[in-house]
């Protein structure tokens, strides 16, 4: 089969190897149509985090099961199922307690285990991992766009809602206008959210995110960002919705929450070298939630949402590309020229 | 009157002062009997953070009130009060919300405000800062020694366990053995917590970590005090109070937290320099909840249980001076001698 490979920095290459097989009783084979680009992605691809030559990449598969091991017993071959970027057994305390990530069995995609940027994967563990999609929009390539985003952004958006402590009539921030943070609106509207302020530096991207449920954008950079967020909250806000992972964008969501509020963080902790941001917090009370989206425990919720068309997260893919153009899908994410790429295998 | 003073590193002298005054219809004047010396003033009388010379210093007052302003309601002259570090106006939304260290009113002690190593304190905003003894226990000398760990240590304490949301039958992991670690400790049994691992590096204190109700005691350091806390815990604490404010003990404390469970932080961030407890945070999920204790919100509840016996965190002031041997109190402090110094004025 094809599959993308990390060739080197900012060198991704679409390559043949070999078909995986059912190896365990737990395994399900997927052929892989849909899949994406991810801005964690550009991490390894730009340098910024170790990655062996050689590995497979992508890790927010979709598609149709191939075949099964003995013990699957909640899909089998013909099923569209997709699977988020993290594979969990379902059955330890931490499944059970709906923190998937923290698998006593987990894993993730790509490096060791088959990436999903690919014509096929392996999906270890799948009762635990792949989740079914009704066989009545399991080909409506609308809803399937609308799906996709569930493997990890639009269900690690939500976690930064949930992590912030969102409900129904609260004000909101969110730091950042990636795919993440446009998610994030998306995520703290549909908890019920009355005013959503979204902080980014892409006029465009502000532009989703007010079409998204932002009710209004802050596009200043550093002091100026803050004092503007700050003053359009009346002095901060309870919840804050931290996207980036970034060191200023860490301190940034803490000097705009309110003294005692909660910041939810799912940025992967990229360069943040310096705690700077634990003083402002410490002084304010402000509550540090969040961390790597626990997507398996969210995408069902998340899914009946989109299912009945009250959440449509597919906007985020402003770009598609095919197998053998998902180099050309990370050039495009690298120099944002899209904000996220949809592979269609 | 007299008062400690700070001259420089290392040197704190007791110096005669001009009296304060009641200047504001807010103000008490109180003729203070007993104060501590904290192990947050070790900070500037170590050099490791600015200070003016000659600034008061001392910031746990507690005394008899012998003047208020025309508005002041809530005390009169007679009155055994205490206050904690923090001044606020108990009329503000923080100080409503329970959050007192944010008050917009809110100032603290030493500095441009009077000292509590004094023979007297101007306290702004008596009727939101004072706490008022019941007549019937204002000249018990032990009640007073157990109630004035109250303005600061206790509460901070059970900051951190009411942040790391210590409840019934949980296990909890406290680490630091200083005074507030020893208070973190009562808090946590306090709050119903049947198992508590205390963490420390002083024998003596651990001792002390049993009496106030610690179950196990870890004293190795680095990795194997990790490896010992989650060995003792079954891979970890739900709840994990950390009671220095070190980069080290972050670092520890996450490491401890069981994956999804919550680090209640009450150190000062003194040389959190670098931030890779995020990066373990992150990916287990923990939460990092607390910040400067808001000792005002919660004086009344622990000074109950004090008074009626139940609650005794005396034992953590190991050494007792009088005004005039302050600077040995420091030193003490400073060299380890004592835990805590009170200092009967």
């Amino acid at each position: 089969m094809e599959a993308a490979v990390f060739r080197g920095e900012r060198d991704i290459r679409v390559e043949e190897v070999p078909d995986p097989t059912v190896d365990a009783p737990t395994d399900a084979v997927v052929r892989v149509t849909h899949t994406a680009v991810c801005g964690s992605d550009l991490w390894f691809y730009r340098g910024q985090r170790d990655y062996d030559v050689g590995d497979p990449v992508g890790h927010e598969p979709m598609g149709i099961v191939e075949a099964v091991g003995e013990d699957v017993t909640s899909v089998r071959p013909g099923d569209r199922v997709l699977a988020p970027f993290a594979i969990s057994c379902g059955e330890c305390e931490f499944c059970r307690k709906g923190l998937h990530t923290s698998c006593v069995n987990g894993d993730t995609w790509a490096g060791d285990q088959d990436g999903a940027q690919a014509e096929l994967v392996r999906a270890p563990h799948a009762d635990g991992t792949l989740v079914r999609v009704p066989d009545r929009y399991a080909d409506d390539e609308g809803v399937l766009r609308s799906l996709l985003p569930l493997t990890d952004v639009m269900c690690t958006g939500h976690h930064a809602a949930v992590s912030a402590g969102v409900e129904a009539g609260d004000t909101a921030v969110v730091v950042g206008d990636g795919a993440v943070g446009l998610c994030g609106v998306l995520a703290a509207r549909r908890l019920g959210a009355e005013r959503i302020v979204a902080m980014g530096h892409h006029e465009d991207r502000l532009a989703l995110a007010e079409a998204f449920g932002a009710t209004e954008t802050v596009s200043a950079r550093g002091e100026a960002a803050v004092e503007a967020a700050t003053a359009l909250t009346d002095g901060g806000a309870n919840s804050v919705l931290e996207c980036v992972g970034a060191a200023s964008s860490m301190e940034t969501a803490v000097e705009v929450a309110r003294d005692g509020g909660t910041v939810g963080y799912v940025g992967v902790p990229q360069g943040v070298s310096d705690a700077a941001f634990l003083d402002t917090a410490f002084g304010k009370n402000v509550t540090i939630a969040g961390g790597v989206a626990p997507v398996r425990a969210y995408i069902e919720d998340l899914m009946a949402d989109v299912l009945q068309g009250t959440l449509d997260p597919s906007p985020v893919f402003t770009k598609t590309v095919d197998l053998g153009s998902v180099p050309e899908g990370y050039r495009a994410m690298d120099e944002r020229d899209a904000v996220k790429v949809l592979v269609r295998v």
